[in-house]
């Protein structure tokens, strides 16, 4: 790299934590508090973790190994001793990150290539197998030299800055040009920790080629990162799994370019693209876990620390009450000066109820390449209808355009697997994606949507899935009823997927003050050659009850199908339901019952399966699903609706509304609207009404006509009550 | 029923609720508190139910139905209305009481024996289908009228207990002896209820006959009921979930003794029995949920009301502040005098952890019938094991002698399914026992104790369960170990089987200050024939690894076998493990780990199964067990660990000693003493030694000799720590 341009003069710190933040810091922790607290916990970890001999092994192991990981927690050590040594000013902590940061110089230099890197697979760091692992320990470490600097004398920083920063920034980005310059999470954390060394070390070339590119054109670097990346609503393609995980060296940089060059106004950039990052990541989520949509560990939720990161960021700079709601769940305060607002904040106990909203998050960085669609409504306890009519999501992503999930009272009860791994555990695949990541998780048959001649969406092919993407027709909402259509004709050559979902919210009319919530979903196929199609509804709980006689198999099991997952399910009952209204109703662990009725063409049947077959190390989980399997078809109309009912309290020894109250499910297509008729039990009648035609005028007028009565409606959708 | 006696002087109310509880709880609605708030609740509740017209429908459904719930909601609302009056001295709840009161007592000399009664299966009622719900109907009204009795005429008073009270009682007892002579949880309702309106009515024979039976002779009765249901040590032999059941009619008659015959002193009778028996019910659940033995319903937990009144009264009379930890955690006050005294404690916060125990609860009325064995310890989160030598327990018990449980960190990890019945859930065989309940919960193979060819335990007869039981060797303690050994021969005809465990905490060489929690099992089988031996365990979790090569069926599944229960186990992998250590882990989702480790002889294979095949109703939960089986042997051995260990933390991305440190396993028998040698890593070794012979002298000495060292010890085991 260049040699040094004039150094920026500059008090340290001045990355994340800055000389205003150490003020108000010592003072806060001569204070009782959230942040007094965690400064006391954190001191006890740092001072007992320093008394230990300082360890800087020669790296030899990759990801999970014991030099990885060392080199892991000597990063979080040298930070976290570096804040305890800014609020204490006790030098033994300053000196115990020098000492550290000595021995890493010494080393450095000699260090070849990493001896476990995948060659071919993944940019190669030195320290760790992966150069992303080097950008990491740099983000950190650069802000622990940052925050121990002023007790270096001029030697040591020269030998740190020769021996350690220098290179390990040039190996970063003069050597690693690709990973440096890609427009991808690894550019984001190569660009942050270069960007963030440079302000350290007074290179201002380093900066700007962190914000530009390496020739500063802007064909990549931090800048064109947030340009592409996420969509103008600060949605993140590859998922909210894998957006929580890209924001921390977003958020991390931004704040580092804010205390170091507030003329940026970084976080104004792109109309504020990194505040709108940080709150979808809060958006996409539901009772604390992320929606685990694509390759995603189920269990991650908002309590993560890059969110923790970012929800203190964002608050620092909006002081927005709802995002205390959030920080209050997330139950971590972190040690800087955001962390502080956030923790006084919640001493006085200044948060209000976050807003979760109904929002279509536009997908691609121009927000036209499909869209992320999430409704939201409360009866009796929060709904959520996840619909996915996304872009595939690059590698991560999964063969499952259209599905949807749903979530009530707490739980998930219309459910995407996720990912197939055990992260970290060593017996489960060395703790990596499974095998059946591959052949279950990602297939289509996986997921809650159509499955065609039972194979997957774009033949599971992840370069063909990039290459195309849903098209959402609309998403509408009205205090009643939200909506979205979606259609895409890529997934399978010669077939038009198109779905429609609404989450209704209706009176019940025998319950005054009561309300009944729904999900109706109508999944039109066309073409012009007979296929199977198969619809299944992975649902969570145990089967109740059905309207029709199951046919179940007693004493063998035998596999559904051979491949593209269907080589996973056992096939356990199936049935023939007559023409009408079939009715599967299951019982969650929430304590409330969910009935999906379904129009019956009366020539389509009815499969009950369990995932669990070929697997030989037991790697899946064996959970529950129905399909609905129309044989065969040219054109075809899947009508649901799910219905949350009743309670379920063995302990407290009453059922109530165990039993569905719709009596009757019907569909039409009249005058290119859809209409959906739902008769519930005492007379009560329900029609919606849509048109999810390719383009319409802004006010159309749309009229159809239905048992001699005539209806009309402008717009997309109208929910209609008859007497 | 002979005329009224010389009525007995009295003020009302003074049946459970007194006129000086009534006085303190007067007071109490002024003061804000949880007595307070919970009055206001119970009042605007009842508000709302008194407003609408009193219903009293003629008796034509059986439990569930329409007019039994009415009956059911008519007392209830009686008796809390009649509580609402005595609080507020607002004479419309009174009037409520007396307008429902005068029409039950129109209507009930006119009923006939109910129509939906079971012919020769249950003792009818009239009101209700059964005797056992009117009896707890009568337990409520009769105390409803208590508390309203100030505000009636005398006219209204006679109307009321000829019309209704007179018959009633009569009706309960000298109508249906059998029922209220029984010494059965049925004639402790029935001779509470009719006890309780002697006291209002002032009917002291009715009083003493409900104390002593019919003819007063003491065969029957409320007395004789409490020399027999409970154990000394107030264990109820139908198991936890039937004991708080039988707990109701037991403290509120003792309640009301207690108000109007203090002489009595019934709470110190037999020792203070009923004391024992609330207590008992406490230290027979783990994190708030009652073992789940026999017939139980798996959520059934400490919460439940006949405990709230339970811990209530025991509280009143002890003001212990264990039992306010369990109040607190019950979260409900109830409107009596001891509600108020546990309310105003909690608002004080007078609390004390509830202490629990490891105990064994010696079985049947003498406590001599075998024994419930609980043993509890805490490392790193609360341990318990449940050991079960107790005898049948009548029709609800399951054929599972010497079966074990084991629960860690919250959960159930070594899991009882308890009963096969989703509660008032219509479309579940109507909301009784399944009958899955009988054909696989009852039965030996679902449980984890030793079944022998393929039959369960007294070929699941009954009557010959109720007529034997095991025998309790031993039950001791240490600070390290808690150990008990059982043991039964007439479960099989010719097979002896015995069985010895123990929970223990190691100390861990290399992490100082922390511990291990170990299971050790040894089961003991002999018999002068050959036999197939199955050891099953019922694990909760996702199978992480085994050490040898499992068999997996992977694209077809059979079922185990034919029947006792093995026709509803699906064969999913098998294996035969070489001679010496067997390992098995999985993953809890408390996120721990749980290794089993057993002594292979290189004959023995382990099958893996889940719970599906011969369920055509998809009734039965899918879960995992592991059975070791030994094919054909006269005598063998099954010895065994648990090893609960490491932490899986997807969400805070670590996971940690996720490998058992257990090396090596081995046991043998040495002069009569049992010697297990379990070898950790890092060469820490340590022998659990002890004698289960049938008697031993108190201080026996013991020696034996291990890879030629001599080791001795006193009473019956020994852990010993070897270098
Ligand atoms: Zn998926
Ligand atoms: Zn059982």
């Amino acid at each position: 790299m260049g040699s040094t341009q004039a150094a920026i003069a500059k008090t340290s710190p001045n990355l994340v934590v800055t000389v205003a933040d150490v003020k108000n810091m010592r003072a806060a922790i001569k204070e009782d508090g959230q942040f007094k607290r965690t400064f006391i916990a954190s001191k006890a970890s740092v001072d007992e973790q320093i008394k230990r001999a300082i360890i800087v092994p020669m790296p030899q192991d990759g990801g999970g190994g014991y030099t990885h990981e060392r080199h892991k927690k000597n990063y979080k050590l040298m930070y976290d001793a570096g804040i305890i040594y800014q609020l204490t000013q006790d030098e033994k902590y300053a000196n115990y990150v020098r000492d550290m940061l000595l021995i890493y110089a010494d080393l450095y230099p000699t260090l070849p290539l990493h001896p476990k890197r995948k060659m071919g697979k993944q940019s190669p760091g030195k320290l760790f197998w992966q150069s992303l692992n080097e950008a990491m320990w740099l983000v950190y470490t650069s802000q622990a030299y940052d925050l121990v600097i002023p007790s270096l004398s001029t030697k040591e920083k020269t030998k740190i800055e020769t021996g350690l920063f220098r290179p390990m920034a040039n190996f970063l980005s003069v050597e690693s040009p690709q990973t440096f310059n890609k427009v991808h999470n690894h550019g984001t954390w190569a660009t942050a920790a270069v960007g963030m060394t440079g302000y350290v070390l007074g290179e201002q070339e380093w900066v700007e080629q962190a914000l530009y590119d390496l020739d500063k054109s802007g064909k990549g670097g931090f800048l064109r990162q947030l340009d592409e990346l996420f969509s103008p609503q600060g949605y993140y393609n590859e998922g909210p799994y894998y957006q929580r995980y890209a924001l921390m060296p977003f958020v991390t940089f931004a704040k580092v370019i804010q205390a170091n060059q507030p003329e940026r106004k970084i976080f104004e950039y792109r109309d504020g693209i990194l505040l709108k990052a940080i709150d979808t990541t809060i958006q996409l989520s539901y009772n604390k876990l992320f929606f685990p949509i694509n390759d995603a560990i189920k269990s991650k939720g908002i309590d993560t620390i890059e969110l923790v990161n970012g929800v203190a960021i964002a608050y620092g700079l909006t002081k927005d009450a709802g995002l205390l709601d959030i920080a209050k769940q997330q139950n971590e305060i972190i040690l800087t000066g955001d962390g502080l607002k956030v923790a006084q904040a919640l001493d006085r106990q200044l948060e209000q109820p976050y807003q979760f909203k109904s929002v279509a998050f536009g997908d691609g960085n121009d927000g036209k390449q499909g869209a992320l669609v999430v409704m939201r409504q409360n009866v009796n306890g929060e709904q959520a209808v996840l619909f996915k009519p996304t872009g595939q999501g690059l590698g991560h992503g999964h063969f499952d355009k259209l599905t949807w999930q749903f979530y009530d009272k707490g739980a998930e009860i219309v459910s995407d697997y996720g990912a197939a791994r055990f992260l970290n555990v060593e017996a489960k695949f060395g703790g990596r994606y499974l095998p059946e990541n591959q052949t279950w998780a990602k297939q289509t048959i996986a997921h809650n949507t159509v499955v065609v001649d039972e194979k997957s969406h774009f033949n599971a092919n992840v370069k063909m899935g990039n290459a195309n993407h849903p098209e959402l027709l609309f998403f509408d909402k009205n205090e009643q009823v939200t909506i979205s259509s979606a259609k895409i004709d890529s997934a399978y050559e010669g077939v038009l997927l198109k779905r429609t979902m609404a989450l209704i919210k209706l009176p019940l009319q025998n319950k005054p003050g009561q309300e009944q919530s729904l999900v109706i979903d109508v999944f039109n196929i066309e073409s012009n050659k007979a296929h199977q199609y198969d619809l299944p509804v992975h649902y969570k709980g145990h089967l109740i009850s059905t309207d029709f006689t199951l046919d179940t198999q007693l004493t063998s099991l035998s596999a559904l199908g051979k491949e593209n997952g269907y080589q996973h399910l056992w096939l356990k009952a199936q049935a023939q339901p007559k023409a009408g209204l079939s009715q599967i109703t299951w019982l969650n662990d929430n304590g409330r019952f969910y009935t999906s009725s379904a129009v019956m063409d009366g020539d389509s049947s009815l499969i009950f399966t369990q995932i669990g077959a070929n697997d030989p190390l037991f790697n899946l989980r064996n959970e529950n699903a129905f399909i609905h399997r129309k044989a065969k078809a040219k054109n075809h109309t899947f009508v649901s609706v799910l219905e949350p009912h009743g309670e379920y309290n063995p302990s407290k020894e009453f059922t109530i509304s165990a039993v569905s109250s719709i009596e009757n499910l019907s569909h039409q297509k009249v005058n290119n609207i859809d209409v959906v008729e739902i008769n519930f039990v005492g007379n009560q009648r329900y029609l919606l009404a849509f048109n999810s035609a390719n383009n319409i005028e802004k006010e159309q007028s749309n009229s159809f006509s239905v048992n001699g009565i005539n209806y009309k409606f402008e717009g997309r959708f109208k929910l209609f009550s008859i007497k």
